[in-house]
């Protein structure tokens, strides 16, 4: 049987995904029943994107769970390439990180890997990728993660307390090991090579900070996972833990299933689309209709190739009943394409009306949660170590 | 005919080196006659280091003069790898950039590579390397240079301010560049592969303090040519001039001809060491004497092969006549070993007698000359641009 054709790195990915497949190559372990289980014991609850498995694997998140019951809290770190604007796709690892705050209560170390971006785009400037962190952050911040408890920065911006750290992590890590973990060749950057140990950072930072050992928790997309293998290996050499990591995948793109891309404008939905751009975009969308109204009466639609049912079933009907529901009367032939677009676009708007309001007010709150100067951050990092 | 077995890398220097295949090998131009007048006609004298041909190659250093000429005044750029104690040979250079820097009344950055050695050393820590970076410094400011014009910095603790540019630069590097300018390796860890970009920074800071290009001249040696040859090819990319540069060979051991090493401290006389020692190193000296007293009166010694007469020639006797006339001794069988011993002992101990004084003295003034913290770099990099 051929394989699906796919390809998965941090800054690419196309193709029809195959996930089994994912978790095989890249090591991680499937969330399964009993982790399952495990995890709502300790947080009281299940988040849907856990049970609908849109987080679907972790490397030691066991381990966490242990750690948590014993009373060793962990923290979150995630983070953005902010390279463009930003789009629902962006929006569910972010969601569940903030459920995972709310749950847990703990403090979440928000990266906006400027650098990167830089570093892997011919046409953005470092001028520009700084600028778009800023933007990007609104919606971040839109999504109502705890002041008090979120920290959010630029690795340009504060390269002066994470540089000494990125060099003893790059200390270790060979370009045999960049090649045989990203795929970066003899003509790569070295920017790009030298990359990933300032995305390692974070995961010890609170480590530094509180002067022992925290466990980390990064909540991320799969194709990121390559960044945090090479972590994974590499911190533990240099006296900290492993950092756990969840797994999501990623919200197809409106016009066939694959990752929803900033770089396609019309299979993608930004959270700053006005009404009228969202209902253009989702009317063009693919569907599991028939060809005609009279043969998806008789026969009905087909759910699990709809990129609407896939907004539905990733971000817009969390609610198993209502989910159910529209799945039975699209099998049954019971709704056709246009008014399940309609309801989709509604919630669409619905979201994005509150979503840009908070965005807005965002603006006046960033200071709360921004750490844009090295001194600042250096001071935390003094207090014990 | 072989050619003379010898390896110069920023890292590594051995063997008995041949400048004329250096100068073919490394690219740089041999510092001839005209431009040692044209020099002589701009600055009003020639150091001993130039007369002598200490000072051998350089890049540029003709461009340099013609904008001086023109009113364009250039800066000073250069370092020192802080992996242990100062020996006489580090000091060469830095005498030379300090009477460089009192011709031309010019600016000097001096740059601290504490990364650097951190990642090419894997018995040092980053914080002995930043360590030994300020007692470095010491020996440096002990030179005499202007506090007013002079600028000491570590790579991490302004590593706020440089990494942004550090990243620009490195984006036009490849992996390839780096391995056919350095001959790292894919064993080599991605700290050796981005450092480059690193000691390219002190090269544009000045215009990008000014708002403009300012000329920049490099006095550095020879081993170090590799790193600036790249900033020569990257920095014009982004808008820069080309840096120019000026390059010493290097003081031999006491032991046999090669570049004085602080690996082997019994061939490196090091600023710290007392009496005692320079009398002991020094007596245990490689010289051009013949195997007997009366053999040596008969035939006379063989200065050009001495390490004796070699200390004289690069820094204890930069009087021609003074040199000249131990020279004619030597060769007339006039003089012997143990008595030149005597005499540069006698030197030795005389320049390290005042100069670790001013060393001592050195650590009341080093706040006159180091950027320790990032903001005070950021604030003169935001004044302009």
């Amino acid at each position: 049987m051929k394989e699906k054709s796919f390809e998965i790195t941090p800054w690419k990915v196309s193709g029809d995904i195959d996930y089994d497949r994912v978790i095989r190559e890249f090591g991680v372990s499937r969330i399964d029943e009993n982790l399952l289980k495990r995890f709502e014991k300790v947080s009281g609850e299940l988040h849907p994107f856990l049970k609908r498995g849109i987080f679907f694997a972790h490397r030691d998140l066991d381990w966490l769970l242990s750690e948590y019951e014993k009373g060793n809290e962990f923290f979150l770190y995630t983070g953005r390439g902010p390279s463009g604007k930003i789009h629902l796709g962006h929006l569910v690892p972010w969601i569940f990180t903030k459920w995972l705050q709310d749950k847990f209560d703990v403090e979440l170390w928000f990266q906006m890997t400027d650098d990167e971006k830089f570093y892997f785009n011919e046409k953005l400037s470092l001028e520009e990728t700084n600028r778009l962190a800023y933007e990007n952050a609104l919606d971040v911040i839109a999504l109502g993660f705890n002041p008090k408890k979120t920290i959010i920065f630029t690795d340009t911006d504060l390269a002066g307390a994470l540089y000494k750290y990125a060099a003893k992590i790059a200390k270790k890590i060979t370009f045999s090991m960049i090649r045989a973990s990203f795929g970066l060749k003899e003509s790569s950057n070295i920017g790009q090579i030298f990359f990933t140990s300032m995305q390692a950072v974070p995961a010890i930072l609170k480590s530094e900070i509180e002067g022992r050992n925290v466990p980390c928790l990064i909540p991320h997309a799969i194709d990121q996972d390559p960044h945090f293998r090479l972590a994974r290996d590499v911190l533990p050499k240099l006296g900290y833990y492993k950092p756990a990591s969840i797994q999501s995948g990623f919200l197809p793109g409106l016009q066939k299933v694959e990752k929803m891309s900033a770089s396609n404008e019309s299979s993608a939905i930004f959270t700053t689309d006005s009404e009228e751009e969202v209902r253009a975009k989702v009317m063009k969308a693919f569907t599991g209709g028939r060809i005609s109204v009279e043969e998806q009466r008789k026969y009905g639609g087909n759910p699990d190739i709809c990129s609407v049912y896939q907004y539905y079933y990733m971000l817009f009907m969390l609610d198993d009943s209502e989910l159910n529901n529209i799945r039975g009367k699209c099998l049954k032939g019971e709704i056709m394409c246009g008014e399940c677009k309609e309801i989709l676009i509604n919630k669409i708007n619905n979201f994005l009306k509150e979503h840009q309001r908070k965005r807005e007010e965002a603006r006046k709150e960033i200071d709360k949660y921004i750490i844009s100067e090295d001194s600042d951050l250096k001071k935390l990092l003094a207090k014990k170590r």
